[in-house]
């Protein structure tokens, strides 16, 4: 059950560092990345992720100027690595790893019914020399009620933790926070 | 007991996500400050932050063009909170933390001997409307033998995560890991 995240909690979602599915919505199909190169670049909610012509989803970054980052959860590692193992151009990733899309309310990229979050992004500017894709949220959701609330981390090596112990520091950390997080 | 890690690896050190210590030296002052957006950018190593004028040490990375990254582990939770909660302007953090400083070789930005990891970079480019300072990693050095190995993820919201279960999938990825990793 996805429910609605406040835009001022948006950044919460990618500052840890998860690996993330970017869906993105081209010329009737729909297609779907993994990436961890990411990083939070402000409050307001501003992500940038750092991809290039090499990746079929970024004609659609570039054409449509719009996209949904997707959080899943640590059980859906093995879809994470097939999806970033084969490639849109010759394969319906939705279909072949059983994925659900569902509507977005901004944008015409689908939502991941099946992750921990969905962040509904438009692509502000493409910083072209480096690959970085800046993007602002406009919509994001949350799915609390999934077993499993752990997001993934890649090494990069092939390799990748889950999330593990918690620590809470809001009190230590309260002169640092914005309002509403 | 710090051991070089090889360039093509250093990027396994960022790409999950961990909060980091950046160290600076300038005017003769060593500084410190913890941050959490940060994104791998390419396997050459080449990373981006994200910072502004708002950190002190915003000026030691613009005027001496270097610095370090120091990953924390877990167990310094409220050491690393602790930078990021003062500042620079007012506080020697090395003294006040009871961090050691240890001589780097390509830089003189301090390595903090107590942490994971550090990696020493040079400031490339600051691209300035977005306050993203691409860095290009030089050396780094690695502590296996440090008891507590995880390392640590910022939410944003005042909670902290520890890297928790590890998962391999060397194999299924290996079309996808770059020669050396």
């Amino acid at each position: 059950m996805m429910k609605p995240l406040t835009a001022a909690k948006i950044f919460t979602l990618l500052e840890p560092g998860p690996v993330v599915l970017v869906t993105t919505r081209h010329a009737g199909q729909n297609n779907i990345m993994a990436i961890s190169w990411t990083m939070v670049m402000d409050f307001t909610p501003r992500f940038a992720i750092c991809t290039g012509a090499w990746n079929h989803s970024f004609t659609a970054l570039e054409k449509t100027r719009e996209c949904v980052i997707a959080i899943p959860s640590a059980d859906m590692l093995d879809t994470v690595v097939g999806i970033g193992t084969c490639s849109g151009t010759d394969t319906d990733k939705f279909t072949r790893f059983g994925l659900t899309p569902a509507k977005a309310q901004r944008v015409q990229a689908p939502l991941v019914a099946q992750c921990l979050a969905n962040i509904e992004c438009k692509v502000t500017e493409i910083i072209a020399p480096h690959g970085i894709v800046v993007l602002d949220g406009l919509a994001a959701y949350v799915n609390r009620s999934k077993p499993d609330q752990r997001m993934l981390h890649a090494i990069g090596d092939g390799t990748f933790v889950a999330d593990g112990e918690r620590f809470d520091r809001r009190k230590a950390m309260q002169s640092k926070l914005p309002e509403g997080v």
